[in-house]
């Protein structure tokens, strides 16, 4: 079934309005009409089957068949902070921990980041990697469109940090402490989790040492080194895996 | 450090021969000298810091200084068998797959795979994913490169099936059990895992079943939608989570 995102004030009891480009998409790419079935999320956690009763030039009306209590979105929500990587990267980084489930991206420059984003671009850049977001999570059929923050830097790591219950620092100097103790001593109250990945040269020890006085547990997550635009997903996989839904039940 | 695969025969007793294109890689692009060392490892487990003792135009000799019983090798032996993806998703996954730590890849044709690769392209794209695996087990760190095997159709599952004590196949239309459970339960002698991942359309169901009579079992890796990209490289990391070395001791 296809799927599509609406704004949660376009679903009206039974009702729902599909309103923008999804419109043509619809009646002319995918040509459904009145009595086919499509899937809508409100995009911030509920999803519905919904039967087409009317298409118009700019509308389509749809008919609530079925509410899913939403099991799609994991239960803890993982952040990642990565540090701006070079070219593409980024892109990737955003797709994949989409559909892996992650809940929110935030791009920050530190000291070995080699890219310099003047705001303009930066902002430019932010609305394009939310639209992969969009389109991630609607190919993977999430309820939630995990959001694209505004690029941060590195000294305002202080201001974030405090919403997490468990900060996460996988550092490929860190040789004793696995990701897997951490994930397996400290499972009962890390609803919201903060995983912060470094740029292609990794984070200076300074920024190491600044960021565990801040509370973040420096971990290893394994014995090969991962490109920056890895590490991330796979920390990802490895939480989600331990106090997730990936991997089910 | 510096990492660099050099054949077996290239080692002998404490001394290594490096020849080739690295040779002008290490004297011409990295500017190393006599005194310099280097990481080296023989591609099929073995792995050693060397000190650079001699260069001549085509040959760069080292000296051993340190052996390492190679622990960057997970202890259990992971192949993925991926339906062949369009474009260059291969490339992709091949070098994602080579930094989590698969051990081998094998491209296969199903019957929803959508790139028909004569015998000839093949073989050129099978040698272009081996590059590709050498350079990022090179990136990586890894002691052992990776082997990407030959295409292989679906009928030909039967030949390989038996070398592997469990056989994972993430479908999509498997709710009830998760690779959580399987890994948990059976995690006594596993050595062996293939990884099975249909191509973008997915399996058809007769493949499934086909699959699930010779010995695979299928699982579902979550409630979310993995493209065909995601899937291998979430299912590796999940099981070398579980049962490898990823993520720590």
């Amino acid at each position: 079934m296809h799927h599509f995102f609406v704004k949660p004030e376009n679903i009206n009891e039974d009702r729902v309005k599909i309103t923008g480009s999804d419109v043509r998409h619809i009646t002319r790419s995918l040509r459904l009409d009145v009595g086919d079935k499509i899937s809508v999320a409100d995009g911030i956690g509920k999803k519905y089957v919904v039967k087409i009763i009317d298409t118009q030039e700019d509308l389509v009306l749809g008919e609530i068949q079925k509410e899913f209590q939403v099991e799609v979105e994991p239960e803890i929500e993982v952040t990642l902070l990565q540090g701006l990587p070079k070219s593409k990267k980024m892109d990737l980084i955003v797709q994949k921990c989409t559909e892996l489930g992650m809940d929110k991206i935030i791009p920050m420059e530190t000291r070995r980041t080699v890219v310099k984003l003047k705001p303009s671009k930066a902002k430019r850049r932010q609305k394009r990697w939310q639209k992969i977001a969009k389109e991630a999570a609607k190919q993977s059929g999430r309820a939630k469109i995990p959001t694209v923050e505004d690029l941060i830097d590195f000294a305002d790591l202080e201001l974030i940090i405090n919403n997490y219950d468990l900060i996460l620092l996988p550092w490929e100097d860190e040789e004793s402490i696995g990701l897997k103790k951490i994930l397996k001593s400290s499972a009962e109250h890390n609803n919201r989790i903060l995983i912060i990945i470094g740029p292609e040269g990794g984070f200076d020890s300074e920024e190491v040492m600044e960021a565990k006085e801040l509370g973040a547990k420096s971990v290893t997550l394994g014995p090969r080194i991962l490109r920056t635009e890895t590490a991330g997903l796979a920390a990802l996989s490895m939480v989600l895996y331990e106090l997730g839904d990936l991997g089910g039940e």
